[in-house]
């Protein structure tokens, strides 16, 4: 307990950057030692960052100069394609890794080449990642060394329909469709025109309908979960509000699973999770409810006449969906409780 | 063209009411002759709308004192209820009326009085009435006395389906599934806390999961379209922003729809429409493109290997989806050109 | 340090109430007792704000019952009028009370009766009443019994400027300025209409122009730090965002003062105290950099040709502006370290 | 009425081209004949802002190959530096010329130099220019070839001030204070982080305090106006809203003011003057009940104890801070009506 992780962050500068450094500046187990930028090496990070003025002394570091070798674990918090560059070095160096790109999520190399590409550098490595959702994969991951932290989309949509598909309860005859809302932080802290407060807010829109990044990593973590093929809609949306994501789920249930009490059969699979919470039978929840926060919210209607079932899930896209699961991970790889530096109360209003 | 409508609002301190008045204050054809608040009588309208100054020199009148028996037109934009209570007298007097409220849009009358726990006290005027949708039912308005206006989710997705309903494309052994999403003034200019800003900003999350007055009303008309009963999913969420709606539609296509080049059947369907934009192919729409317009654009994108088809339709509800729409009526019940006083370029940014 | 205060909360269902809950619910030497509201007796917090989903426990209590007495402490998050009428029961019963509304913060009975609407019932326990802005008062508070919590709109001018006029470096003949803008959330949690989403938002305003509650609040504290009488125009604007309130002063410094390193100056005024952070020469504050903590930032540029100085300030307007402050003086009052359960990260982006 | 007026813009990708596109293409005088882009020639207009589908069906032209001789009048919605390189040929060629960027508002190049760190390539041409603001400059308007279009904040500064400066009514020994608001476009449709939404939205701040490019230019006009020296601080502060502007100016009366009907004064002054809208006493105008239109609305207090007035000016920053100040301008220019094409009601909520 008292002996600290010394941790490194790989790309500080960036919204997921910031995030980590918001919950592990005040993480009681953790010693932060290190936060590289190459464009920004030598500033002070609360220089960039006044949010952090007086919780993170240290000043961004040249990444060539950086002793990320000495950490105990290494956050990425870079575009794609950076920490599939250094996981090996850092590995061989006894570093645990965790990244919060894309490098290490899809087990599949063609598909990865296909969506991002660029050739993957070290498809060893990404054989012994484990893909880091606790909720679904907690055993893999207490013995992981390196972690693909999972995008923001996909953890709506797989705690949403992990406790049908692990009880095959939804008729995969039909598509699974998922309606994802996301707010603007998910695009990043990135000079650009679209995400401008002038262009998108007052504004909504649909993007990347006819395929986004996120739609094979959800197919493939799915089609593992059913233990067999399935068809995914998925069809994301940008929504004027800084964070919070909101995903609503349709499926056709089984005929079996029709008859089944599913809102107690969510409950019971998630009445051990700390992070999950299932709302009572006729709640929904809204994105404020987690602001700031490592929780996940879901709710659920079945629709009698049709069949089907609407599943809404909620979390901050940043927490839950980015830079909470990645701390969560980490305290679950370092035998720490899974809550350690992740209770905190939602920002409401 | 030079002799002027006389054209009364009752209830005009809503959203609706003082788009109605945006709108007409500047229509060539209309002379504004009495807006009607039982709350707000005596009070000079732009002195509650400082927007409407230099155009609109009316005062509130009292409903129990206002001559709209001698209008030519009234709409009504009050709460529903209110204008089955008067459209009989109007229409002995000559008066043609539109109605934005729910009164006549549902013809089964219990439908109506499930939803809106209020028995309907004049089912002979209701069927008369036509439902407001003029690339749907140009012929029947042209000849009617009275308009039940639709509801702003109606539109979005009659619309949008109407070209796959006319011809027969949809296979509706599958439910059709309507995402819709609002932005706040859909919800009145109410005192109500959860549409205050600092319950609303920042924030966003479905409601009406479990039942929505527009259901019915939506689920009659595509019955309607599709001549045979259908399966019919709706779940609308509320969007920080202050006006728009964005509806995405997924429908399993019938399989020799499958082949068909349904981006020519959408533009082929509303070429002359002059208020119904289908999107060049790729091409989808946001919400601000439509900003104080009434425009409503349409796209499309079909996934090839479920047979789905997702549909992306955007309005501004405030205009097509209501004031807009009741001008466009007015429009043809007077044998005017459609888009007079109509043609507003979105505000954009 | 083991042993826990029992806490009290008359009226939680506003925003000072939520925010009081959210940082006690973390706060190491609390146990929340009981938590008041007439309207929603028996309902569970955590039912009307999600945000405290497994954080707090409790139901709101009818206040006729609740037993207030056996508290160590009790916060008012009430409006106007509701303190005075229970403070000197509670305090005879050796209950500490903190207010965060008006009725304890102008020792002027007068003045409170002519803002206010409405007799002072209890001038005696006001006499005893502790203004509570620690870094100007620390010693009272830590012997009050009772304290008279600030406004948000004076915090950030009497912190702004008790540096100049505690060394008199102000010219008092020209009246000091104060234009204030604060997000809506400092409205309350009240249906009304001027402070729905589509009414505030996209959208800015002056209000109280001519005479707003807290001008005689700050006034008499600014005569009070300067010891001599002083003239001050205030003008509040509400801004479209949810929290965070800055407030930009002007002032005309003495000749004396206009040769003094008034940077300086104020970083040694406040280099103590872990709540105000003097920002470095140059560097502006934006509200954000503290939202959900209970910082106040201070900057301030010196117009040479003019002899005049500008202050900017920024606060979280329920933290440092209400619920903060309010558990910071509890801390003070109980003898816990000032920053017990205040060590919250502000939340950026 | 008949003949309409050839039409350029020069740069049309930004916020004041697009909103000079969406006034100009509804004026029934105008014909759009070019609209230039370096970086975007050939693509046609609409496709970038889908605003002006249906309103504007010109494509981009390359600079070097726009035939801008040909038009009767040439708007520049371009980055400092652009009109003055191309100016005097357009001039030579019976062009008549409004730059809406700055290279035409500051009579003293040293002035001009000093803040946009650039030579000014034309001086002569400068000299003949006039200041854009047609209630202050109207019969010069009418006479000029050149019009250096005013910034958005001069504007609401100087029309605010004007009927005071006019007649001498203001103490000139103490400063001119203009805290000044504006929304987000402000800053243009340019891809920088700090305007970002998830940076801007939800936060404000001040910038520029230590100086700010329209100081210079709002402190000449004044002077001018005052016909004698004085005295100027500006602050400017960005407002998470998408259009508006909202400035607070503070002036200390001369003691022959302070007895003076100044309501009547403003009201008088600008009796005659379409888009200049002085409020009744006592009521103050919002930033919303201008968005969208060309309308000024101004609102004055004054504070009796302190000598002082507080005005508050309010315009769309766009439209009367740009755009539609340049349309009126043109309008007077060409003699036509000074209202043409610009009656449009604003747009609320």
């Amino acid at each position: 307990m008292n002996k600290k992780l010394k941790v490194g962050i790989v790309g500080g500068t960036g919204y997921t950057g910031v995030e980590l450094l918001r919950l592990l500046a005040l993480h009681p187990n953790v010693a932060l030692t290190t936060i590289t930028s190459r464009g920004e090496a030598g500033l002070p990070v609360a220089d960039m960052f006044p949010s952090l003025r007086g919780y993170v002394d240290l000043a961004f570091t040249d990444p060539a100069l950086a002793n990320l070798q000495d950490c105990d674990v290494v956050f990425f918090a870079t575009p794609h394609g950076v920490a599939m560059s250094q996981a090996q070095a850092l590995l061989d160096a006894q570093v645990k890794v965790i990244d919060l790109a894309a490098d290490f999520r899809l087990q599949d190399v063609a598909v990865f080449e296909t969506w991002y590409k660029m050739p993957h550098s070290c498809p060893a490595v990404l054989a012994e990642a484990v893909y880091g959702i606790p909720e679904l994969y907690r055993e893999q991951i207490k013995a992981a060394k390196i972690i693909g932290n999972p995008g923001c989309y996909p953890t709506t949509v797989l705690l949403g329909l992990a406790p049908l598909l692990e009880q095959g309860l939804i008729d995969l005859a039909a598509p699974i469709i998922a309606d994802a809302k996301s707010g603007v932080s998910g695009a990043g802290r990135k000079a650009e025109v679209a995400t401008l407060f002038a262009e998108s807010s007052d504004n909504m829109k649909a993007y990347g309908v006819a395929g986004h990044r996120h739609h094979p990593e959800i197919h493939a973590q799915l089609t593992q979960l059913a233990g067999k093929p399935l068809q995914f809609i998925f069809v994301p949306h940008l929504i004027p509000m800084i964070r919070g994501m909101l995903t609503t789920i349709y499926v056709k249930l089984s005929a079996s699973a029709q008859s089944l009490d599913l809102q107690a059969l969510f409950e019971q699979r998630y009445q051990h999770e700390r992070f999950v919470d299932v709302l009572p039978a006729g709640v929904f929840p809204e994105t404020r409810s987690v602001r700031g926060s490592n929780q996940i919210r879901i709710a659920l209607h079945q629709h009698a006449q049709t069949g089907y079932l609407t599943l809404v899930v909620v979390q901050d896209n940043l927490v839950k969906g980015a830079a909470g699961q990645a701390v969560q991970n980490m305290n679950i790889m370092f035998d720490l409780a899974e809550n350690t530096g992740l209770e905190v109360v939602p920002l409401l209003p």
